[in-house]
């Protein structure tokens, strides 16, 4: 019986698919194609055509999926209704699901958040744990994977992150080590654990030690395309192993999701196309 | 013209209550009271019309009212849909909303965030800064009130907040120092700022030097009532000022909303009773 811990089935669909590819699905009403625009009635409904689109014409190409919660959740209920039914979409293609909510939240209210994330269908959540490690728990004993924010790619991230500690190393790698340790007890089948990270592509220069101090974490890199990152960027956080994707999940979402049709091009085509170079430039790198 | 800064509104209803007493809206399904729950065909159903009981019996003691909002999440979209009516109940009752939502994001997903907590129709958010000052600007330029995760009160928090840094003080009194800095251009008139910030009233040995770090903000306290902390301990908390409330919003939530009756006394009754003694009690040491 295949195992049924989160990182195993993650691990499996990145052999799959060759590529740690994660599509970012982070859909803004004033960006979408102009012929969604026109044919819906409402935000959400412009909102659930173009997510359940990409999720269509991706799906191959893709690893993962990254629902922004945020995006949907500024619909108001029926923006989070959408957001159940793009994830279902997403599963329905056997892609996994990591919901980027960025929850951080203790005790019996971290639990009430696992239920949520249980209840739009998520495999797996981005968690924030400054109140301590025990906003990380409660979703692994819902059954859930978790990517815990340790350095994070915006520019004003070193404001907390990047402050040394007395006892040596930064905010961010005191953090890393509290993930590593969580994570210990709930490793799968390629040694890798249930317990994944958040590491800027975009701060890579601390990749290295980050890489140290997490050697059982996935990574979940955003910052590939439009924030600037590329493939040979990823380097120093790579495993060394045999691990699929040799430790991370890269994700782009602008980049591919708005990708820019050419002449004749459907607005589809050209996102499974970003897709699929994504992809194609990841394997080049991962190889 | 009254300012229509957030602050202002909350110094005002504090004012008007006599006591900084803030009720926390944590319905729990298995905890409501059997009449609620056998005349409820959903579990949000029952939900809505415990929390619409408590704003109706609580209303006249509350400076404000703090739904946790991983209870409604959990529901699923009917759930974010039972929180809008939830707040829209505080509202009509003119108490202001603080959304215990701890969301933390940066740019354009702190904007969506922000336009979330205004679909809900939440007049402030609590705000996990981890990723840096950029989480806590789109909020305010919304218009809304923020109270920044600064000293949590669970057991754990210590494991991040209370690392010493090199350049001196705790990674707690890091984010007070980010938290004053974010509220200083955002001052209402009497001088407090629309960026509070949350600090645990078990964790108030660290209060005088985090009242000091911050003394523009209004501090949401957490852990009276159920969690140990009593009115004595706010003490360290408190402004020298004449600011209504001294500074602080305390919050309550099981030792209120699940209040035990007496023989003969309705579960509404109970609550209603436990929130007046909560403003008595606050009031007789703020006197």
């Amino acid at each position: 019986m295949p195992s049924t811990r989160f990182v195993d089935r993650l691990l499996a669909r990145i052999a799959h698919v060759g590529s740690p590819t994660c599509i970012g699905l982070d859909p803004v009403v004033d960006r979408l194609p102009e012929s969604i625009r026109t044919s819906s009635t409402s935000d959400a409904e412009a909102v659930e055509a173009f997510c359940i689109g990409v999720i269509d014409a991706t799906a191959e190409h893709a690893a993962a999926f990254k629902p922004q919660s945020a995006c949907f959740e500024r619909l108001g209920s029926a923006g989070v209704a959408v957001l159940e039914r793009v994830v279902a979409q997403a599963k329905a293609n056997e892609v996994p699901v990591v919901l980027d909510a960025k929850r951080g939240d203790i005790g019996s209210t971290a639990e009430h958040y696992a239920k949520a994330v249980l209840a739009i269908g998520a495999d797996s959540v981005t968690v924030n744990a400054y109140l301590g490690p025990s906003t990380i728990e409660p979703y692994l004993d819902a059954g859930l994977g978790v990517f815990v924010l340790v350095r994070t790619s915006n520019p004003d991230s070193d404001a907390v992150q990047s402050n040394e500690l007395t006892t040596g190393g930064t905010v961010a790698e005191l953090m890393a080590g509290l993930v590593s340790k969580s994570g210990q007890p709930r490793a799968g089948e390629r040694g890798m654990s249930d317990v994944g990270a958040v590491v800027g592509l975009t701060k890579s220069a601390d990749g290295q030690s980050l890489r140290k101090l997490m050697p059982g974490q996935i990574f979940l890199v955003p910052g590939y395309g439009a924030q600037g990152g590329c493939a040979e960027d990823l380097k120093p956080l790579l495993t060394e192993s045999d691990i699929p994707g040799r430790g991370v999940l890269v994700n782009a979402s602008r980049s591919v999701i708005y990708a820019e049709p050419e002449p004749g091009e459907s607005w589809s085509a050209a996102v499974a196309r970003a897709a699929k170079a994504m992809r194609d430039d990841l394997a080049s790198v991962i190889g």
